[in-house]
């Protein structure tokens, strides 16, 4: 859906004729009531559940469809790909009306809060004026948050999953790395990479692994490959592959640099790094939650996330609580770490299939 | 000090004609029974303690010393940089005698059991038959393990600081990721960059940046940099430096790039993949430790380490105590994470004092 009327950004910037990528799923009752908008994390898109016709299944389709916990013959589901992204809404691949040329590093910076005004009025124009829910996970749990914040009266319900109040120094510290690997890499081209016919493989390829030990356990990661040799001797090489691990890794960062756009990946980390719906408020946490006193929310953490531990989703908790906010929370002992929020544990997706069944109650 | 007799290493290659340079601190007995060998870790090197002329302070200096936790007025110490460094012993910018090349890539891999021989050797050279301790922190602590299983007998005590009895799986994907960005750096030029008059810097500086995220406590950067800005106000760029632990790691990774060789954090992190004694025992850690029985031990571990946490210490003493071999085991609660070994925080410096002032009597 095209969009004509500037978009402001909170970097002070605005955005001129973009356009977002959606799906959805389900139907819209007649009172248009039975809405959920699902937000996407880092390098998810618009298409959550079913077959897309390149017969690749939706991200969190062991979540959303018909008879799952967010059952699409109750609720109207949309999934809308955020700003910035490279799966189709408008961002750093597209051309810039200014140059002619693509936007590259040149794309404006977008923040979480941007991307949940630039939702609303997706929503404007599908005509739903309110959700029965946003739901999501991660860094689109940070989305789901700040639906409330900015638009509080526009949603019902808050399902905010492996999320946190703001990035701790640790989380900056891992994008921070991650983005150096992208920018240092000579086919970077200061962002400019398109013109020159290059990607910076070798920085996402990087990026991506040191993303990838973060979304996993410590336990996982040793249930699944432990010490396990690629081949049965050690071969005493420090350039080739000798574990099963480092192999895993490589191919998690090719696969994912051939697919993702480098500058979308420093867009989205640094959205990450922004959020802080706290700072205005001086750092109380409490009182930024204030406008949501007529939200609803249900947070869900889980045991070995060491990326957003359940600690962080707790001071969410908290902040709602001090503002006597209804606040469900579930603490899942799962061993998968951040990750687990995408998987189909059943006490997780127990949790959110009630949550759903209360809501369209 | 040189050495011409090959040194036969566990890959099965050999190195002949090598050096190795060492400092010492104190004086050696007239019984020569008061050695104790101070075994580096990662980025360090033989000088331990005191100011070389460079005026350098020795790593370990706050332990070393006169009156220090190991009291150099009552024992003399040795350090010794290992094979395939940087810092003076022979490694990959020394020239391979086959090719008058420096021998960059082609260096043989180097394991904790080679290094522990080659420093038997100097042993031997300096007529030290038996060391009243070998002590060792993370990579040297597992050197200082090593000494009890491959040299039971010309050692008595082993102090062994925030170590493992080998990498976890993400221990090993941390080094991969490192090893990824110096390997795919253009520069890198296959291990030969000196031959073309560059280094492979960016891959250096990512590589530090991820292990200096490592050593450090989650909660020990949230202290000292939290979300802290460097400017007054949000810059909302994803290419400059927005927050102050940004600048931090950014100014580590270069400082490491000026003085490191980016074959020896190969080499290095090789050694600590491969390190396993347990390996050739099918896995079983009490086994390997078998040949240790008349050795005594100390190990400390610190409570906010995740690099080697104190579970891994526990691994070993549990190894030891089943071979009914005598063991110490401190876990200090320390807020700074692995880096906490190179700290003189007054309760892991008393139990270290104690300890010499033991061996001492």
């Amino acid at each position: 859906m095209s969009f004509s009327r500037p978009l402001p950004l909170r970097s002070g910037a605005s955005l001129a004729d973009y356009s977002l990528v959606y799906e959805t799923y389900g139907e819209l009752n007649p009172a248009r009531s039975n809405a959920v908008l699902v937000c996407h994390a880092l390098n998810a898109s618009h298409h959550v559940a079913g077959l897309d016709p390149d017969q690749s299944l939706g991200w969190w389709d062991n979540l959303v469809g018909p008879g799952k916990p967010l059952d699409t013959r109750r609720f109207f589901v949309i999934g809308v790909n955020n700003l910035g992204s490279c799966f189709g809404s408008t961002g750093p691949t597209h051309t810039n009306p200014a140059s002619g040329q693509p936007w590259g590093a040149d794309f404006p910076v977008v923040t979480v809060e941007d991307w949940v005004d630039a939702q609303a009025r997706l929503l404007d124009a599908l005509g739903i004026n309110r959700l029965a829910a946003v739901l999501g996970g991660s860094l689109g749990g940070m989305q789901a948050l700040a639906w409330t914040l900015r638009h509080p009266q526009r949603v019902a319900e808050c399902v905010a999953v492996a999320t946190a109040p703001n990035l701790s120094t640790q989380n900056i510290a891992f994008n921070e790395v991650a983005r150096r690997a992208i920018i240092t890499d000579p086919d970077f081209h200061g962002g400019h990479f398109y013109r020159h016919g290059v990607i910076p493989r070798r920085g996402l390829q990087v990026a991506r692994m040191i993303g990838h030990i973060t979304y996993l356990s410590d336990d996982s990661m040793e249930a699944k490959f432990g010490r396990e040799l690629r081949s049965p001797e050690l071969g005493y090489s420090t350039l080739d592959v000798e574990f099963q691990i480092e192999s895993y890794l490589r191919y998690q960062g090719e696969k994912f640099s051939d697919y993702f756009d480098a500058n979308t990946y420093l867009l989205i980390t640094r959205a990450l790094d922004y959020f802080d719906p706290a700072r205005d408020h001086g750092g109380d946490l409490a009182a930024a939650f204030a406008p949501a006193r007529d939200n609803r929310f249900t947070l869900v953490s889980f045991t070995t996330d060491w990326r957003f531990a359940p600690a962080r989703s707790r001071e969410i908790v908290k902040a709602l609580v001090d503002n006597r906010i209804a606040v469900s929370y579930a603490e899942i002992a799962a061993p998968h770490g951040h990750d687990a929020f995408l998987l189909d544990d059943p006490r997780y997706h127990g949790v959110l299939r009630a949550t759903f069944e209360r809501i369209a109650a």
